[in-house]
């Protein structure tokens, strides 16, 4: 691994006395109980945001999304006293260049009742300089759900970014296995979802569509932010709830994600799209501009 | 926390270079990465059983179960000649009483590619001697997939017993929101499937069932040694695939987990049911008794 900052945040959420409300210590080590429920039951929250030179990237939309899955999961309001100025340290301890920067809350250690909070910050220089414009392949995988299974049950926590993501990996690994570089998601009853770490758009008659946000998906930051990209191009762009053919419509779509942006889709399952480099090209100067 | 133990397996999987196959380390102090992706993506597996005095419960069934969840996740198959020793040292460790052992496998540090392995081991006497011989109650909620999809979305791993456990502790709050212990989960097609951490077991007309393994349900290995004891004593005990009104048929009913043991249900949603100690007695006498 190279350029890389980590920060424990020591009051993660309110309450909790320390001397301090982080600390920046050496990734190399070890910071994490074996016993931390992030560990054993994936039992807490995270989020991503990308960092270029210093400036965060949307930092705003994250930390708000972040608090967000905290009450999903009934964890306590992450303190952003605490974490705002532990993500500057976790910035000015990486220094310059294209980073991602990741927020993590658990529930702490069994047992405990204190959360656990760190930020990792990493160099996704490599990610970043990938030449994605060619567009990638993505197969369609059944999520098993229903498309109002978040209104239903929430107890599933669709819609919380939760560290139990074995699934979504899972999801990654059968798609290598079909040839596939992506997954997009479906609902068990034939609505599009999401993508296991992206937000999907759609064009279709000149306008751009993402599924609604109600379907159990997390609000996409990049895809909210491309669509206000679009407003500003005069491109019309909204939330729908859109069932599978609504890909036999579409004349190009895209996955967008803070560290990759929006990534042109030249296939999903045996579909072909158009690349439209101009509006890929467009919504990635601004999306992955600093705010 | 009072009597534990803990045992890191630094050769969890074959091909790895390291001196010696496990080390026995202070429980107190971090051993775990912030990076590891057991702490960001919950991408790994774990299995838990009894020892009893130095004597491990039904060790062989759960080291089999937990090869079986290593393959569902494409890891590595845990080496056995590494994992039995670390075993034993943890156990060692940890001393006399009633203990929990849990084995923890993941797929290590991001980009690393060595699994990393450990052996937590903790008492359980407090929870042993729970008096749970009144019975709980329990409610049941919608897992939201279909009872088959174990069969149709292999990549949703159900079935498989991962780190990603954050839906099963959320359902727990909500029961306990609901004012009942414990969960059943039923499919979203109307199956009775299992508990977030227990199988079910049902009594019809003089006979137990427990649903089919192939449901995406993890295979109970105290239901499964509790099946044993019952035909022992003659009963006839058997897997079917049990629509929600078996619930309506049955007159008793039990939670089983290794380190509980079978709990027996009074109440199901609004459901009564006889507690039957005898029986009770006679599956726990058996099962928490070490092989």
């Amino acid at each position: 691994m190279s350029q890389q900052a980590l920060v424990l945040v020591t009051t993660p959420v309110a309450g909790i006395e320390s001397a301090s409300a982080f600390k920046v210590v050496d990734p190399a080590t070890f910071h994490i109980s074996a016993m931390d429920l992030a560990v054993t039951r994936g039992d807490g929250i995270f989020d991503v945001f990308g960092v270029r030179d210093g400036a965060p990237v949307n930092m705003d939309a994250h930390l708000a999304r972040f608090a967000r899955s905290a009450a999903m999961l009934d964890l306590p309001a992450p303190l952003e006293s605490a974490w705002r100025p532990a993500i500057e340290a976790a910035i000015e301890a990486f220094g310059p260049g294209y980073g991602a920067v990741k927020l993590v809350m658990s529930r702490g250690i069994e047992g405990c009742g204190v959360p656990t909070g760190f930020i990792y910050v990493w160099s996704v220089e490599d990610e970043a300089a990938l030449d994605l414009s060619g567009g990638i392949s993505v197969v369609t995988l059944d999520r098993g759900y229903r498309h109002d299974v978040a209104l239903t049950s929430p107890w599933l926590l669709q819609g919380a970014k939760t560290l139990s993501y074995a699934v979504n990996k899972s999801a990654l690994r059968e798609a290598a296995r079909r040839g596939f570089d992506d997954v997009l998601f479906v609902s068990s009853d034939g609505y599009l979802l999401e993508g296991p770490t992206s937000s999907l758009i759609l064009r279709i008659d000149g306008e751009l569509f993402t599924p609604k946000h109600d379907l159990g998906i997390l609000p996409g930051t990049t895809q909210i932010a491309s669509f206000q990209v679009a407003n500003s191009l005069g491109l019309t762009a909204r939330e729908e709830l859109l069932a599978v053919d609504a890909l036999d419509r579409a004349d190009a779509a895209w996955l967008t994600s803070s560290i990759r942006g929006a990534v042109p889709l030249r296939k999903v399952d045996d579909r072909e799209y158009e690349i439209d480099s101009d509006l890929t090209a467009r919504l990635n100067a601004t999306v992955i501009r600093p705010s």
